[in-house]
């Protein structure tokens, strides 16, 4: 029994690559992470999205979807790191029923203290390996993914242009 | 307090699209497989890692080398799937006292049922949405970057190319 192979070498390579890519960067950077800083590579995704804010929050159902988590998995988060002070949870400010996740003075110190060696992660293992083309190339290719991805919209052309 | 930004806007486009490009991509795929098959991402990427080796069988530290896990969350995973039958663990050829996991019967047809679905929601979410030259690109990219990934070997060249 074969498991069909619909994908042709370089379609493969591409996919396989970003699966396998995927695992060792997260893998790499959140290394680098935990030994510079007190924080994970979730905790800090969490910390600046919300820093990326104006208000530096975020509704719960935001955050959820731009980490695109389940509710109860990034309250059982949010909780971890609350306990940490690290974030607290407010009611929403549009609507009382909901909870924002806010970052606290903790929250931005950790996170500032952090993104220097974060940064330098991110260059040593992503940025610093390719080329200019590559890069501009990888930064378009997100940009079209993305979306795509957000907005179930179809690609902008079909496959081979 | 203010994060430093050390990226330049195309290489915070290629880092940011891609962590949220990451985390989009696999909800998108997973929500996929879960209506189509039995098996989550994880469960998939662990059969088709098996069934990519002649025997398919794998010792349990090389495949927690692929997946980039801990032993323990490898071993807690292996012990769900043999719940399932999906795999086994046998004593390994090489060396009696290490595990290998197998892939079994009711494992590898899951996997080739699973994997029509899987290639199409792969394509619709991932290559199709691409052209011909960002497919090549990528291709190239994840080659380079693997390649460090797993050797850490320096890049092929200084940033700018």
């Amino acid at each position: 029994m074969a498991i069909p192979d619909w994908l042709d070498e370089t379609e493969s390579r591409a996919w396989k690559g970003y699966v396998l890519t995927r695992d060792r960067l997260a893998a790499a950077i959140g290394r680098d992470l935990a030994r510079e800083s007190d924080l994970t590579f979730v905790e800090y995704h969490v910390l600046a999205s919300l820093h990326s804010t104006p208000q530096h929050r975020m509704g719960l159902s935001e955050l959820a979807d731009t980490l695109q988590w389940s509710q109860s998995r990034l309250s059982h988060q949010i909780t971890r790191m609350e306990r940490r002070k690290l974030v607290a949870r407010e009611s929403a400010v549009r609507d009382a029923r909901c909870s924002d996740a806010v970052l606290t003075e903790t929250g931005l110190e950790t996170l500032c203290n952090a993104a220097p060696g974060h940064i330098a992660s991110v260059r040593k293992h992503f940025i610093d390996n390719l080329d200019d083309v590559q890069l501009a190339t990888l930064a378009d290719t997100f940009d079209t993914l993305l979306k795509y991805l957000t907005g179930g919209e179809p690609g902008p052309s079909p496959q081979n242009t």
